[in-house]
């Protein structure tokens, strides 16, 4: 059969993930620095088989049949107890169970965006996100980062023009802490002039937070959804850095009528998320296995963070730069303009068996970071780090 | 803040599913006949238990990791055996596995459907089908059917209509077996014409299979699938119905070319299907428990369709029909043309304290089957049955 004459229109825009395809090598003799995979001594996998024995046997049934799309009941309680632990106001009713953040993700754009539609977003910015919403077409206007996250001095610009274009703004994307690519925290007064411009112009903000947990020096960092006064903050976080990603866990806190419109949404995507998972991870929140296991994981991360900064420090040539993060799980590198990450991949897995995931991916506009790199510093090994980053400097001096 | 200026065109197809809100009430004291819920006693708990122990001890932190965009790949290889077992010939690259098939039936829309796109269903058809693409606005074309499943000689002679306007047929969607929401099964003669006409017509069929392993009767059933000799047969099936529903846990099997534009398209809705919940599948094939279990299953479906038909016969006044279905979980109940089975629903609920699924949203065109209802007969009681359907008739007979 032909396909292509059957093909929807969209299908143009969907882009296979250059990390899901690192995922692929990263068994092999390759020293893998690409996915975003946490370590998997973190997950507490005793304390997840006690959990499911408790759950079956306490729960039975009630766990393996068809849920409620918006989750099940208890766990939205806990989430927003877990939230309130983080600063955030929430009850039940604010808190929506989603398959991963991912899935928030993808509800976001179903929810908001047309062809034309405006998304503001850091620039680089979390590719997964830019994935998900290509197919509904919207034009991504990228915020340019420092060291102390979005310039929000910029962004007030750009909103300004855009609304003076008549442009329609659908909503600003931040990870504001320990952001994914760069590792980059945003200030506390950022955020709050975040806020400001938001209010100013009835904007909607969407707060990626998987890594918030994860702060390793001493910062101050205030949820941007804990300074909210007017619940136009929809709060996304998940499971998978903090538990376990195969459990594919993530919620959304926000305001009820907008937790109604994703539950509307996620109806036809697979109805609920599944039950089981669910009370797995009600358990954990309730028996404090989550609040245990999350110092014990920042002293490990911090610890990675360090060797991989020690290792770059050792190896890598002059003209190369990267940032020093103080939580998540990566490092931005910038090498030379003269070297393109995306066409040095393959040399630098082939012959120096080491990968990472070029950054131009991560950017909001065709040609952009054609010589930065993402590096994944928490599911390699200390030994993998160190040789792992000997090996891509030597891979960076072939380019030079 | 105000939403509306904000939401995205396609919410405006987007549809609060009514069997999910009647879910919310199957608690109180309505005896529901509304969901597609199966029995939670078929659910095999200790095994799953067991398995969920097993699972985490051998596999350990390769169940709570993520994993591959397609699946498992020993469960991709398991599916391909299960598949084999009901005569489709199959290989891992043919499978992806799903967050239950709500996720198959978004994917189809996503990867198929433009605006105005025409998809041919029986009608009635599955509500959630519906749903799911709605947003997609693709023209909907239904063909009537009788007792022994679609009219094909009316199929043959639409899709050679649409063809002379310039249709872009997109694909035939079916649930030959034991339909939802009419319990019909298609006969196989109906299945071979069905697929000498998408043969002829170059078309994509969808062959939707949740029920196919619940034949209560000694009837013959080949799956469209096992027929396929050129790839055009999009197979989608379910361990909802003979392990959990809970789990979310669907499969598609299909050419490998379609596989990977599944997979593509999946990569943006959650990254993987739950790691954990695949490997509990894989162990339940394995050691065979859903082998057993299906036999199992069939012997109190069979027992409780009878029961539900022995009380219509018993309860129901002249005038209201009803199919007899040879397996699945659904009868389908015509009542005198007077009766909106819509706004009957109210009274039926609050006076009478039983509930199913008005029939109109099963079908095609806005305003069709105001006076039918879809009955579910898996998930209540022997003695809710028998309870349930004399209050249904007493509330029929107050609208006559």
């Amino acid at each position: 059969m032909d396909l292509s004459k059957l093909l929807a229109e969209r299908t143009a825009y969907m882009r296979a993930s250059e990390i899901r395809e690192l995922l692929k090598w990263a068994t092999a003799d390759v020293i893998s620095f690409g996915g975003g995979m946490p370590d998997p001594s973190t997950f507490p996998l005793e304390e997840i088989a006690r959990i499911s024995s408790y759950v079956l046997e306490t729960y039975g049934n009630k766990a393996l049949q068809y849920g409620q799309t918006e989750g099940v009941p208890e766990l939205r309680d806990e989430l927003a107890k877990f939230a309130a632990s983080n600063g955030i106001k929430a009850t039940a009713d604010n808190v929506i169970v989603t398959v991963g953040s991912q899935e928030a993700l993808e509800l976001l754009g179903r929810l908001f965006l047309d062809e034309r539609s405006v998304v503001v977003t850091e620039n680089p910015t979390y590719i997964a996100a830019l994935q998900s919403w290509r197919v509904y077409r919207p034009k991504l206007v990228g915020i340019p980062m420092d060291d102390r996250g979005m310039r929000t001095e910029v962004l007030e610009e750009q909103v300004r023009k855009l609304k003076a274009e008549g442009a329609r703004i659908k909503f600003i994307y931040t990870v504001p802490t320990a952001q994914n690519p760069t590792g980059v925290t945003m200030t506390d007064d950022r955020r709050r002039h975040l806020l400001e411009i938001a209010e100013q112009n009835d904007l909607l903000v969407v707060e990626d937070d998987p890594y918030g947990y994860f702060i390793f020096d001493n910062i101050s960092v205030t949820r941007l959804k804990a300074l909210d006064k007017s619940g136009r903050v929809i709060y996304l976080s998940t499971a998978s850095k903090i538990f376990s990603p195969g459990l594919r866990l993530g919620w959304v806190v926000a305001d009820q009528e907008l937790i109604r419109w994703f539950a509307l949404a996620k109806q036809a995507l697979n109805l609920n998320t599944p039950t089981l998972n669910q009370y797995l991870l009600l358990e954990g929140l309730r028996r404090g296995v989550i609040q245990r296991n999350i110092p014990r994981i920042v002293e490990l991360y911090r610890k990675k963070r360090d060797a991989m900064l020690t290792a770059l420090e050792a190896y890598m040539p002059k003209g190369v730069s990267w940032t020093k993060p103080s939580g998540g799980m990566f490092i931005w590198v910038k090498v030379p303009e003269k070297i393109d990450t995306k066409e040095m991949l393959n040399v630098a897995i082939a012959k120096y068996k080491v990968a990472y995931v070029p950054g131009h991916g991560f950017h909001v506009n065709e040609g952009e970071g054609r010589n930065t790199m993402r590096l994944n510093f928490t599911y390699s090994s200390f030994e993998q780090i160190d040789v792992g980053i000997k090996r891509l400097a030597d891979a960076i001096r072939e380019f030079l």
